[in-house]
């Protein structure tokens, strides 16, 4: 690697992710020449077990709030939430336009007018083929397939040279929508040169080929001949190539098509309006219908293949929904895991099979292929464009490890290989490729409820805490001057132990404070805070000494 | 099926199962002829993130306290936490003498030991081919292979017919101590005539056959003949088999082994001085010595294979252990993740990788076996026992699906397949089976700390509440006379929002606390608890209608 000591050059690009780099999730990558910034996509991540009641994770923007005149242009590869869920967090702080293809943008209009955005934004289609310009930076799309239709990869040039990004991606020569994989720009953009390939690794460690979308119909046709009660069917709602394929096969087998759960009626409508999806209005009845017609003419789309608690199917699972599960129905997950929520999709799948459904998923019958390339597809990918330098991206360091042992095997020399964290800024003057100082960013930022700018790590910290050991409240009031008990000290426990376990508990407590204040007091005065540490301190012993448990303990001492 | 009425009839033989059933985790089983009860393991289940704090979940143990007269016996089937972490609970509670075979008994030697039982506890060895007979009902053990030593399945010949209860089990011709799956005797109490059998279904979605634990020390092996770095394995330490094969790779290719953790140290300690575990002394470095030895001489054997935040792997992971991780280690988890705990596994696979480490694990290296029988076996183990009815135990119910549709695709009618919960009671009379009136218990304990009969579903409640939304508690005191107040409310919060956020949050929500009281000062007297539930209602309110969030709010009044 060589880059000359002034890696402010006027050639030099850089390359900075804000997310997705050592993660799966909220991708976001910003490319830097000069004074020209163009961000690549704005993604959200959604929390798992460790972040307790946080509702979003997004990636830390300080950089582009720091850089927000510089901001040409925000262009997104397709409408995943881990790609566009970040785009009003990022407008708040940014006003550039917004450039995707026609389904992404659908999409990210219905995310801003939840938001109350649509009209500060500007948003911009761009098809395949085209080229947009913004300083010394030019992005063209290309065509790629993934488990959302109108998926794009992108190819920048700059200064430093020919970047490729492709995003997501699968090799699907056969996808639903005919719209196929174009190998071919990709061969050509190999012949011109690339510097560097900022490559999904998503599926690194996953050998072979993803089977096409298409394939997943059969199985859905299959399943659909072998059943003969209600037939109901939970997806990603964004894999509208799963919906499409889902009408018709209800459609071939004469059922009517009932929708549950508001995001998948919300992108079903979207997609439809758009032309993305394509069915009969003659096909489609309201769930209310649904006990007006026998259960073999009917099937049923609904939300919550993640076993989300809110989402239709767990509802149902739960006998919280209108439409209650019973012998004979057949409920078919067309979805693989999101790792971190095996849980609650298990629970839910079990509440499903103990109220007498028959319940199809993925480990026992191949009803769902994935949206990103295995290693097949991968080598094709290097192999087609043939980089000077790769980032594996999107992936954790586990998918990085086997991304790179797959390209050394290729011949790929190691110091090729380039592994990003959040922050980073690679530099490429277009002889060498190199790490530069990084950003001194959190890399995360936890939203929760209208916070905007995040929760803290030490709220987060709190919270599990709380979660592991309740929490005991410890109220005393005293005299201000002569620092005597007036009243207490009273204890109110939350998620500790139950009351019977806690009375002789805190009596002994109590009784230990009054003690321990009483040594204080005797000593010289002592101002409430103190009492307060006190306090704790007495009360945490004591709590730990007995029941092995570690509870936040919160002294409140009152002066009057 | 045919029970007569009077289903306390002599010859009625009942099964209950007290854990196990429906789910994976802490098997028990209750046989009951008359007044003589057999109890059939006492395992616990380890808690994930859903039950937060808590260290164990045990069976609901009542049906055995209040019928501890009748205890005669408890038979274990093998070592495992599933299987006899819950004996020192039972031995609370209960008398009665427990069977095993030797390695089993070693380990629970050790679990009596750290609860100061051993005194009291009747620890009586049992081997294969041997009967105990209890009242009417004796128990043969027949060896069978699993991921520990010294696996028993049971025959027990009741008044009402043999029922063969499994255990946990693989089919394994090559197992590691050449202790091999004795299939001939099931085959012979096929022909005897089995009534109930009672089956391990854990792998009943997995086609095929589980390959030879055998296998493992080859893939180990080559493991060891490409690693030039020091070498970390981990694996469950209760796998002594798994242990036996490291040591003998590690010995050929002359590298020393440390051990790290206590679980394995123990383990290793307790199967080897029953000679389950051989290897030769010199073999075997401690910790402190590793500086001394090259890397390529050295191997070091690690608890952590769950990603458990304590054990040695994971202090590795983030340099709190005194072994260092470093560029050209290999790390090996010869183990698979229990459902639950992907999370802590992957994020320490991925901060190993960081810190320049090669990790190898299960999804992208075959290092590891199942211990649970696939879909062929339990076949086999059905068609060898030929039984009327079958019991798929020790499963969630989409394992219980799986086992139905299996056995019914060999012809076994969909009546024979009977399904049971925790705290059902199955009866047979050597005619036919019927459930009957099913206990009234929990199923579950939840233990926490010292706190041995276990924590309340409220508790847990709560303790999700508060990691949800944390805590604000809110403090003021009254005149008891006039209340009016004398000070306060003040605010405290934990795992809320940061307190840069909650300033004028909770000045606004004191002035709503004044006003409430005061319109209710107003109103004729209201005493502490009537203000605290104002307090709480308007404040909770308030902090919704601002934030989103839902805190649980603890109003403190104190009145002098």
């Amino acid at each position: 690697m060589s880059i000359s000591a002034s890696a402010s050059g006027s050639d030099v690009v850089e390359i900075i992710p804000l997310g997705g780099a050592s993660e799966i999730g909220k991708n976001m990558i910003v490319i830097r020449h000069a004074d020209d910034i163009v961000v690549i996509d704005a993604g959200v991540t959604f929390p798992s077990a460790d972040h307790p009641g946080i509702d979003l994770i997004v990636p830390d923007m300080t950089y582009l709030s720091d850089n927000a005149d510089n901001v040409r242009a925000v262009v997104l590869t397709h409408g995943h939430e881990d790609h566009i869920g970040a785009v009003p967090f990022l407008l708040r702080r940014v006003q550039a336009p917004i450039y995707g293809t026609p389904l992404t943008l659908g999409l990210v209009r219905e995310r801003l007018q939840e938001h109350h955005l649509l009209e500060v934004a500007d948003l911009r289609i761009v098809q395949p083929g085209e080229r947009i310009t913004f300083g010394h930076i030019t992005v063209e799309p290309i065509r790629v397939t993934h488990s959302i239709p109108d998926t794009i990869s992108l190819a920048i040039t700059t200064p430093a040279g020919l970047i490729v990004h492709t995003g997501d991606f699968k090799i699907d020569h056969t996808p639903v929508d005919g719209r196929s994989f174009d190998a071919a720009r990709f061969a050509q953009l190999g012949d011109d040169g690339v510097v560097l390939l900022i490559t999904d690794s998503v599926n690194a460690e996953k050998p072979g080929w993803v089977p096409s979308e298409r394939i997943v119909g059969r199985f859905l046709d299959q399943q659909f001949d072998h059943a003969d009660g209600r037939i109901l069917v939970t997806t990603f709602a964004s894999n509208i190539h799963r919906i499409q394929q889902f009408f018709e096969v209800a459609a071939d087998h004469g059922r009517k098509v009932a929708i549950a759960g508001r995001s998948m009626q919300r992108n079903v409508r979207i997609a439809r309006e758009l032309d993305y999806l394509r069915y009969d209005d003659s096909l489609s009845i309201s769930v209310d219908d649904l006990e007006n017609w026998p259960d073999d003419r009917v099937a049923i789309l609904t939300t919550g293949s993640q076993g989300e608690p809110f989402a239709a199917l767990s509802q149902m699972a739960t006998d919280r929904h209108k439409i209650r599960i019973k012998e004979g129905d057949t409920v078919i997950l067309s979805s693989t895991p999101i790792p971190g929520n095996e849980i609650g999709i298990w629970r839910t799948v079990n509440r499903l099979i103990n109220r007498g459904a028959r319940v199809v998923y993925d480990l026992i019958t191949p009803v769902h292929a994935s949206g990103h390339a295995n290693q097949e597809e991968l080598k094709l990918m290097y192999s087609l464009t043939r980089p000077l330098y790769v980032v594996p991206f999107h992936g954790e360091p586990r998918m990085m490890q086997a991304y790179t042992d797959m390209v050394m095997g290729m011949g790929a020399p190691r110091d090729s290989v380039i592994w990003l964290q959040n922050g980073d800024r690679l530099g490429l003057d277009g002889v060498g490729a190199e790490k530069l100082e990084p950003l001194e960013i959190t890399g995360s930022v936890f939203v929760d409820g209208t916070s905007a700018d995040g929760i803290s790590d030490l709220v987060l910290r709190d919270r599990r805490h709380l979660a592991e050991g309740g929490t005991v409240v410890v109220t005393l009031t005293r005299d201000f001057d002569s620092g005597e008990i007036l009243s207490g000290p009273e204890f109110v426990a939350r998620g500790f132990l139950s009351s019977e376990d806690t009375e002789d508990l805190f009596l002994e407590a109590a009784s230990r404070v009054r003690d321990a204040l009483d040594d204080l007091s005797a000593t010289d005065d002592v101002d409430a805070e103190d009492a307060g540490t006190v306090v704790r301190d007495t009360v945490a012993r004591l709590l730990r000494k007995r029941t092995r448990l570690r509870p936040v303990v919160l002294p409140i001492v009152t002066e009057i």
